[in-house]
């Protein structure tokens, strides 16, 4: 039963996170006419993509390396340093997105950092910066003491779940308030849910799901590399057994 | 240890959620007239109190019973009644802080439903509803079996958390909006953040910091009823020792 759901919680998460991923960039390709580089809005339609990849879908993945069977056993040092460089990985796409949002309001004069959804957004990035230079300090470098990093690693724990939260929190007030700004004109009201504001809805309500289920895993999952004991259940996972 | 942090999270979680509550009343107060129950702007305002009231402080009391360590001893039905109980007062004051914007939208001709704040708060509605229902057939009347129970537990578990991440999900995205709606005149912008600017995005935030540690505690604390076992722990817990 355990590798069964596991597998298939696997498979959901992967296609659920594609997806997140596939259906904004068609948002933004569709409706807003694509991507550059260049300060203009089409520089801004980079943010959504960026920081939905970046600071929701690859930090997701990184943050349930722990939870493959395969890095329970052996040394953890391997995993440990795949964990830091997709996180690394992922704070890089959410620095890019960042920098997409700020120089597009530079160019256009548009005020940064005022809406709650940025409020929101800025605070996670700077506990995700926080985050992962402590744990690249404490965890991976050798010279803390076990005593330490069995103190830090509950609120590691809790900080990366708040951080995914704060993450998806933002994102779907964003996608509200980017709907607000763009269906305000005639026929394409956002309150005459034009078919842009069903696709746009229907992306932040994938966005929901992705994320309550990786917090799920992560929180409250059997699906942990066991610290002490927990060999039969291990050792089942791995062959494939009920 | 165990029961200093346990009554310092007590504490602070009360204050938070408090403060929730009071901060919304004081910004439909300050800024928008206050209150009444007659289909205008005034009756809309009962919206955000209530649904912070009710689907976030009260929700989260509620599902936070099981933490107390009182509750760990002694017959579980009256600690089920008291959850069951609370959770129907928070739905009461939700369906009531649905009502308040339903109303307010047939008198002002808005259509419903069509933003993604919207669409999280009702699924969240929706699903507390079943949730509710689900769990007073199953878990309070006598008659599903152990198995049943054991097999259901994970389900309602997991759903109670989740709608609770969507409530708070929808808050926010629900603060954002409104104050793009009523700051978009003249000197008070939004992207000026006049004061209700300020006010009402710490609002937000406030009510995420409060769902991330109730969500902390409802699904990693070891603050948990022990189902087998931890006999010791908790009777430390319960006499006040370390």
């Amino acid at each position: 039963m355990a590798v069964r759901w596991f597998y298939l919680a696997v498979l959901a998460l992967s296609s659920l996170g594609l997806m997140c991923i596939l259906f904004t960039i068609y948002w933004m390709r569709y409706w807003h006419s694509g991507f550059a580089w260049d300060g203009t809005v089409l520089m801004f339609n980079c943010h959504p993509v960026l920081m939905v990849t970046g600071m929701v879908v690859l930090y997701s993945a990184a943050s349930l390396v722990y939870r493959l069977p395969q890095s329970w056993v052996g040394p953890k040092l391997p995993w440990k340093i795949g964990h830091a460089a997709m996180h690394l990985m992922a704070f890089i796409l959410t620095v890019l997105g960042l920098f997409a949002v700020f120089n597009f309001h530079n160019h256009s004069k548009i005020p940064h950092l005022y809406s709650l959804h940025s409020w929101l957004g800025i605070t996670a990035v700077f506990l995700f910066a926080c985050q992962w230079l402590l744990g690249f300090v404490v965890f991976l470098l050798p010279w803390a003491s076990l005593q330490l990093r069995s103190l830090l690693k509950p609120f590691h724990v809790f900080f990366g779940a708040s951080i995914l939260s704060l993450a998806i929190a933002s994102v779907v007030s964003g996608i509200n308030e980017k709907l607000f700004f763009s269906l305000k004109n005639g026929t394409s009201l956002y309150s005459n849910l034009p078919s842009e504001a069903v696709f746009a809805n229907s992306t932040g309500m994938l966005v929901v799901v992705f994320g309550l289920l990786v917090l799920y895993i992560l929180l409250a999952s059997s699906w942990k590399r066991p610290e002490l004991g927990m060999q039969a259940e291990r050792q089942a996972l791995l062959r494939g057994g009920e």
